[in-house]
């Protein structure tokens, strides 16, 4: 296998999600060189979804200029149960089928470049502490709010990846036991009570009980359109229907953030994915929960923020990962 | 200040409880020297609380031989929500009165010692990795299951405390949001569920609600009298009532910990405290839940037992603390 002996060299990024797989080569300084995308068409199979990171890559590898600006990793970042420590997709709701997956390994064997696999997640976590909203922070817990809830945790300003790698699962705590169950086994956990899915679910609910909502006239009348985009839009133009379902979602997780905050007495939460965008409208009435239900000495201590960082944060904390990682094993060549 | 520039002489310990000041002086192999112990009588007030600790300190003090064996530091684990970087008790249940209390800097200026205060749990999660259940893990999440739910927490083998020193508080989480208010703040966080005062609460409920028990027989029909001890020894002779009490704590206990092993994808989680003297009548319903329910590439990953040391925990965790912090402060005297 061929071994890249030089950590500054680019590092070649894949955001595997699931519905897009996002590529870009990510210089020393985390300036993208170059990308590329393709759909994901998760219903295809597993080996063909393996099939398209093999384009992607090798698009982008034949992009690149020869000689030191030529990628000397692969990092991927991807949704789900990952073994880092293995490299191994173990299961994932965004990607149906991904049951065991050695990816990391199949991707280092096909172009004989070391390889790198990261929760993405915990990959958003290491961008937005080394790039983002938390510099210079010792301890972050990062939320990403989407489809689902995942989460990243930076200790002592290094990423907590857990003793298989797979660390982070914050959305999979339990809030409230009687809940409705969710995919990862558990009953009322925070993904399935406050997640763009299930903030979806909950105004669908609502609208087909019958009450009345300008979220009926932003889909045509068409319910089973409504996602958590509508929602937040009606709420934040002050639809009273789509007000108390964000209302509900802000509530869950702040029950859930004041938990974290006990538990991790963090110095920074930050707050990435789709549903994050709301922002303030989002995040007060969890400060404020945080504020009124944790400990005083860790709420006060916290910050609450959205993420600075955009669409690019997985591929950034790709680079970041797959650099660290190589610095650590190669202590003297930093 | 008299500093003391030897990290391996001993450390005069003190743990202070709601109901006992245990202390002792324990030398660098974590071997006790000597101990005393007062009532802490915390309804005199905390003036009066200090003052016997003071008595305490000094009677070992004077015991001591001088030279080397003399103690060389004092080092203060202390149930509650504690600030170990300002050295304050901020709250503490077992406490009352007890609210922003700069213990450590009354102690040191007292006797003129370098002086460490840490929560009780993780002092013990300290002394159960270096020494006892957890040698040789990486990650080690350490659970006190006795009036109330304390937590410790390990990550790569060095005690997390957050970034005011309060992490640790497992018990503070939510698990079920409709269930009792905790003094915490919270409704239905761990420790309003399954600490030893819930399930005394929860038993007692059930007789006063007319249910028929043994437990009744073992308080000679004094209801009140019932607490977690009881509610376990009828619960393990085969007593229905208390057999259920004890499940639905055991319940509660697994859906928290599936939340943690997802959170921190531990090596190892060690119960301790005198709830978790029960063992494997309490702990196997947990780790079912947690193979069951908790993602399973990390619930693979964890061992779940008993707490190895005895009462003395925390007190050698406050010792090895004292004296990791004090390395810290100078490595070269290691």
């Amino acid at each position: 296998m061929r071994t890249d002996r030089e950590p500054r060299r680019p590092v070649l990024t894949v955001d595997l999600g699931g519905t897009k797989i996002a590529s870009a080569v990510i210089d020393a300084g985390s300036e993208v060189l170059a990308r590329d995308h393709r759909l994901t068409r998760v219903d295809e199979g597993v080996e063909a979804v393996i099939g398209r990171i093999f384009e992607v890559v090798e698009s982008l590898l034949k992009e690149s200029n020869p000689g030191p600006s030529q990628p000397g990793s692969i990092s991927i970042a991807a949704a789900g149960a990952i073994d880092s420590v293995k490299g191994v997709v173990t299961l994932s709701p965004n990607l149906p089928g991904w049951c065991n997956i050695p990816l990391r390994d199949q991707v280092a064997e096909r172009f004989g470049m070391d390889t790198f696999l990261v929760n993405d997640a915990s990959a958003a976590a290491l961008a937005e502490h080394r790039l983002g909203a938390g510099r210079g922070t010792d301890n972050l817990i990062y939320i990403t709010v989407s489809t689902g809830i995942g989460g990243g945790i930076v200790i002592g300003g290094q990423l907590y990846l857990g003793s298989s790698g797979a660390a982070g699962e914050i959305g999979h705590m339990v809030i409230d036991s009687g809940g409705p169950e969710c995919y990862c086994g558990l009953s009322g956990c925070l993904e399935v009570l406050a997640s763009g899915t299930a903030i979806a679910r909950e105004a669908k609910k609502r609208l087909r009980d019958g009450q009345n909502s300008a979220l009926i006239g932003l889909v045509a009348g068409n319910i089973d359109a409504i996602t958590a985009r509508e929602v937040s839009q009606a709420a934040q133009d002050g639809d009273r229907l789509a007000a108390e379902v964000v209302a509900q979602a802000a509530k869950y997780l702040g029950i859930g953030m004041a938990g974290v905050v006990n538990i991790f007495n963090p110095d920074i939460i930050v707050f990435g994915g789709g549903v994050s965008k709301m922002g303030d409208f989002l995040l007060d009435p969890v400060r404020r929960l945080v504020r009124e239900k944790a400990f005083s000495i860790s709420a006060q201590a916290v910050r609450i923020v959205t993420a600075e960082l955009g669409d690019d944060v997985g591929l950034l904390g790709a680079a970041i990962f797959a650099r660290e990682q190589k610095m650590g094993r190669q202590p003297d060549e930093n």
